[in-house]
């Protein structure tokens, strides 16, 4: 029996063979899923599964969000797994869902979103602490990418509380998560929002060339070229930029997809250029 | 139009009418569902019906946690849905999922949980701030509870740093949900271990008269007397004493049910006797 390779492995061998650094956050709003496809969850279904079709080929990797698919009531979780499904095996696929729970809570967890939904990694929030995320820690092959400092204007309020010693607690969670990806056979990221590219600098200091997922790269006003100059890691690598709405909302008419294939290929593209003056 | 009674409004109207603060915590574990009910997702919905069928009359509310239902794959939220539905109009439930994320995605879970599958009352993660949480606090008549102090071993990672001033950051969580409570429609209460007397009776000092629900009653090692005797509030109440596997899994047999309704009442009952020594 060999190894299974790491997540961190699969995620870089899909940004080398696709040339990206893109993510497409999967966060489908039903009011904005085109009415050529009907409503309901069949219609949000649909939509997601042509948003795949015409956008893998610019990404490396996927994350649909849990919220926008448990909105959708009783058959959301149906609706998320042929999502899941209809994404090309070597594309990873992160669910976020920004979970944690005492032990036997996170291994049901565990079960449900690694091994029945088959999803590559997940978020995680650390609030609960080291044994809250162990079940998720311990897993070969899988990655587990904890909250640290978040995009929301309010992050600040817990995460930025200053700790004896001086630091904001987001810096403590971030020497956590670097002692993790040590420590565990998962591999372990962490969140930090492309709105707080200051602090995106001091966690990048702290964590090596850990991945970083940066969310709000579109439509929340991130700083997509500071983020980029000060989140790249050694290797001009090592950041999952996400963004959702201005890929997915891209065009609303019955080209849709193909407005969303070309917003994922411009913003790929752009996002290279940047990394190209950035590592020089 | 009438304002709707709040969450712990109504809480305290099944209190009083059961006679109770306990409350269930409906976490099942497929492979100690009673082999009589079969197996799968279907035997999951008629075992935790059954036990809401037998229960029902010893207690407060009922506490779903969401990952013993997502374990079960695709169909989770299915069951879900039904086992929600099973339970009397007049006992509240409260959806175990301790979520919280950025505002638009904090909408989403709102009308999923609230909306779609009408639970009473949600947990919530604090890590990510106030504005995280505005969404749900901003409901009237429902109800948010806040993990503050959690149950687990390794809980003071995070939530016992010390924050300037000297605090543990518990207790900057404790203040900011007294605040909440006050500013917001939404009843908010909080979650603290039974496992932390001590820090129950601290979080008590801090919060007033609001709710506190208190997991691990049963095979989590709790310490119910003392965790009662500091965390009952002034008008004897405002504790949702939480217990899942003693009560879930009191019978594994044929009769599995009747089991279970002994097994709540008799908790129902210790739970009453220390109270009538606590407040006395």
């Amino acid at each position: 029996m060999t190894s299974p390779v790491s997540f961190a492995e699969r995620l870089d061998q899909r940004r080398r063979s696709a040339g990206s650094l893109l993510c497409i956050g999967l966060d489908p709003v039903p009011s904005k899923v085109p009415a050529s496809l009907g409503s309901g969850a069949a219609a949000v279904s649909r939509f997601c599964r042509d948003i795949v079709e015409s956008t893998h080929e610019w990404v490396s990797c996927y994350k649909p969000n849990l919220a926008f698919f448990t909105q959708l009531g009783p058959a959301g979780l149906e609706v998320l797994h042929e999502v899941r499904q209809a994404i090309p095996r070597d594309i990873p696929v992160i669910l976020d869902c920004k979970v944690g729970d005492v032990g036997e809570t996170a291994r049901a967890y565990a079960r449900g979103w690694f091994d029945e939904l088959d999803f590559d990694a997940i978020t995680v929030n650390p609030y609960m602490g080291e044994d809250s995320l162990e079940p998720f820690l311990a897993r070969e092959g899988r990655g587990v990418i904890v909250i640290c400092k978040t995009s929301n204007p309010g992050s600040g309020d817990v995460q930025n509380v200053p700790v004896a010693g001086g630091d904001p607690l987001y810096l403590t969670v971030a020497d956590r998560c670097r002692a993790w990806d040590q420590a565990y056979p998962a591999s372990v990221g962490l969140v930090v929002g492309a709105t707080w590219p200051e602090e995106l600098k001091a966690v990048r200091d702290r964590v090596g060339d850990q991945e970083i997922l940066l969310p709000g790269v579109g439509a929340q006003g991130g700083d997509l070229e500071g983020s980029l100059r000060v989140g790249l890691n050694a290797r001009g690598s090592g950041l999952i930029c996400s963004a959702s709405r201005s890929v997915l909302y891209a065009g609303s008419g019955i080209d849709f997809a193909g407005a969303a294939g070309a917003a994922a290929r411009s913003l790929r593209d752009e996002i290279n250029t940047i990394r190209a003056t950035a590592v020089a």
